[in-house]
């Protein structure tokens, strides 16, 4: 078999066959196949794309090439969820205790943010002597005893993918349905777990910028989950918008706490219980009507709360620092924005607010950067809302004045008062199951 | 300015600005821009084509990257000829003595046959002493006073061309009309000539397939050239045969020789009168009726194989080989196939027929295999002609019988004796100038 050969059956609408993508693959992980023939390689997947069958086989040939994870130890159906990033979403750090105190599990690998969108592991360490770093065995041990656990991909959780996305990177091959949903769903099927349940933010925060893309991505996503003999639901959410009010590690991590306690905005707690209930629904625990119903009373209960705070302490976190953070981090300076006139506030572009958090220090532009996980943004109200000129509208927090300066020169950027009333935002726009599959 | 956008635009379709080209063509050059990036926009190109004002563009760019042939120290119109390619084309060898004994002037760099398809460089190096590597000075000199040269490519001639060819080769983008087009006008330009005749082979034994394919090739190629102020005509011929009834490379200089005498096959012979009278006019020098009959005269004079005598014997040749190879080389062996039953001989495939002779010795796989100059083949007679069983349809020659065998196995494929007889087919297929464009 030649590579030239499989690039020539792709740059001519090809199907490949299994053994060929074997070879690639292989030939990929052990560096036999040369970048640019991998790139030429891609760009023909870029423009031609790939059919459903063979994406199918693709995706879990790519998750082949490094560790499958077996969660077989963990008792009951094990549901994982997975966003495709955007700005202020702290949905894991809300869903997961709501799940684990319903009698769910959630078995997570999480990634970190880069570019304007944020990561969960970022989010997690931003609690003192929390580790996402877990061995195997303690990865399940808490699972099965506190109902979920967070961790840091490993090494060798599809390792093609990771070759692959470098070369992507840089060849201008990113921005491909068939290749984003082999990238995402590789390392999914990897995980291990039994069901997953997508969350595909559309809009000017996230990767896909309108619903058609949205619904595209899910589709391929979709379609590749159930080939490979696991369900897979993917719900189309609003990022038009950041979600929530906090934008920044330890912002979000105490607005998760809030919302488990009641206290959240109405958009992140809403979206929250509705993911809650349907992997709930999908672990087997009951119509998606009562676990919704469950969801809500473990917010009422306290119970929610209560496993965020045991999950935390068991990956050795400190809780008091969601308490008072002031006790283990130096304040951070502050600045208050606020309406320069009367109308309906509203945000232009939620990527511009994850760029204006990254320059406050909140996020990274390059992988090596370090993180303030003080820096952020909190919104005084929610885009729709009416205001009164000299109203707060956001403050923003980082280490020192010329990143407050910076941060507010991007922020004012994503920020605008309007005359007019806004027309209200579905929060959640489709849902894409194999039932919605042509 | 960046390559990754470069790449990104041409995904998108977008057409190259000048300064984004020179970026580029500059980039592969001082090898600033890395093959995975290179190959990656070639798939692009490959797949997503080439604007006309783009193509023409990027092509004076390929040949700028190199040395631009001055040709000013010849006197007249200095008239170019290029053929794609083929079995048995030995056209140059033909159409120079007559054009340079009808006054006209050719100045002309060849290449080296790869593959199935020989070249005019390894036909002239049959000739013993005969030197292709001439120093620019002598080049001109020779034109001027014998009126014709043939030199080997300097390795200066479109550099850009060469990377990219290279990197093509191995990333299955070879077959793109706009990647060969400007590949093949790039080394053009360069060369210096005033206009441009193109031989656009068609049909099995060439690399365009179609007359379609080949009527593609031809506008580009003309739409290039004249986009950058040279006039270029293209003309489409058949290559569903071996052109002339010899291949090999000594075998080929004598059947030229023989077609200068007045004694060579009818399709050889009409082919290079046809160019001969085209290139003639072009050169300003008669109407194209006239510049014919000028053409057969030299033939009939013998002041065309004069001429051929001289241009070989100018470049250093020994022409008793020409007469008398057995002289110089060692007698190959021979191996006549005779037709197994009655009907009329037909050619499956001429390039089958290329493949029979390389594996003879005649042609290289690989660009450092040596070349055997008396192996080739022989045909007893054209393709369409009746034969009877047992009759002899043609000769092989290698230098020893395990080559023998191997040649004829391959050679049988392509020969065939047919029930009914064939209809005629046409040499001249089409002809593509500036009036043809749309």
């Amino acid at each position: 078999m030649r590579v030239y050969d499989i690039i020539e059956k792709k740059a001519a609408r090809g199907e490949l066959t299994g053994e060929e993508m074997k070879f690639f693959i292989d030939g990929v992980c052990d560096s036999s196949i040369p970048d640019y023939q991998t790139a030429s390689f891609l760009m023909a997947v870029f423009l031609n794309g790939m059919t459903k069958r063979e994406l199918a086989e693709w995706t879990i040939r790519m998750a082949h090439s490094g560790d499958m994870v077996d969660l077989s130890a963990i008792e009951g159906i094990k549901v994982d969820k997975h966003s495709t990033g955007g700005v202020g979403d702290k949905t894991t750090l809300v869903l997961g205790p709501i799940v684990a105190s319903c009698g769910g599990k959630l078995a997570k690998m999480s990634g970190r943010g880069l570019g304007f969108s944020g990561g969960t592991i970022d989010k997690l360490e931003s609690v003192p002597g929390l580790r996402t770093a877990l061995e195997p065995e303690t990865f399940i041990r808490l699972v099965n005893t506190v109902g979920m656990a967070v961790a840091g991909q490993t090494a060798n959780v599809a390792p093609a993918d990771k070759k692959l996305y470098a070369l992507r990177d840089v060849t201008a091959t990113v921005n491909s349905i068939p290749l984003i949903a082999s990238s995402i769903m590789s390392k999914k099927l990897a995980a291990g777990a039994d069901k997953i349940l997508l969350d595909v933010k559309i809009g000017s925060g996230a990767f896909m910028k309108t619903v058609e893309q949205g619904r595209e991505l899910a589709a391929a996503m979709v379609s590749i989950g159930e080939a490979n003999g696991r369900e897979t639901v993917a719900m189309l959410t609003n990022m038009d918008r950041p979600l929530g009010r906090c934008v920044g590690n330890m912002l979000e991590l105490r607005e998760a706490w809030n919302t488990l306690r009641g206290e959240g905005p109405d958009d992140l707690t809403e979206l929250c219980l509705t993911f809650a209930a349907r992997m709930l629904h999908m672990a087997g625990l009951g119509t998606e009507a009562d676990c919704r119903a469950r969801a809500e009373g473990s917010i009422r209960s306290g119970a929610a709360a209560e496993k965020f705070r045991a999950f935390l302490e068991a990956q050795g976190g400190d809780f008091r620092a969601v308490e008072q953070p002031e006790r283990f981090y130096p304040a951070p300076r502050c600045r208050v924005i606020e309406a320069e006139r009367d109308g309906w506030f509203a945000v232009r572009s939620a990527e511009t607010v994850g760029k204006a958090s990254v320059s406050l220090g909140a996020g990274r532009l390059r992988k090596e950067d370090a993180i303030d996980y003080m820096a952020g943004i909190v919104f005084a109200c929610a885009p729709g809302e009416a205001v009164a000129k000299g109203q707060p509208l956001c403050t923003l927090y980082a280490a020192d004045a010329a990143r407050i300066n910076e941060g507010e020169a991007i922020l004012r950027e994503a920020l605008d008062v309007r005359e007019d009333a806004p027309a209200g935002e579905a929060l959640i726009l489709d849902v894409v199951d194999k039932n919605s599959l042509k």
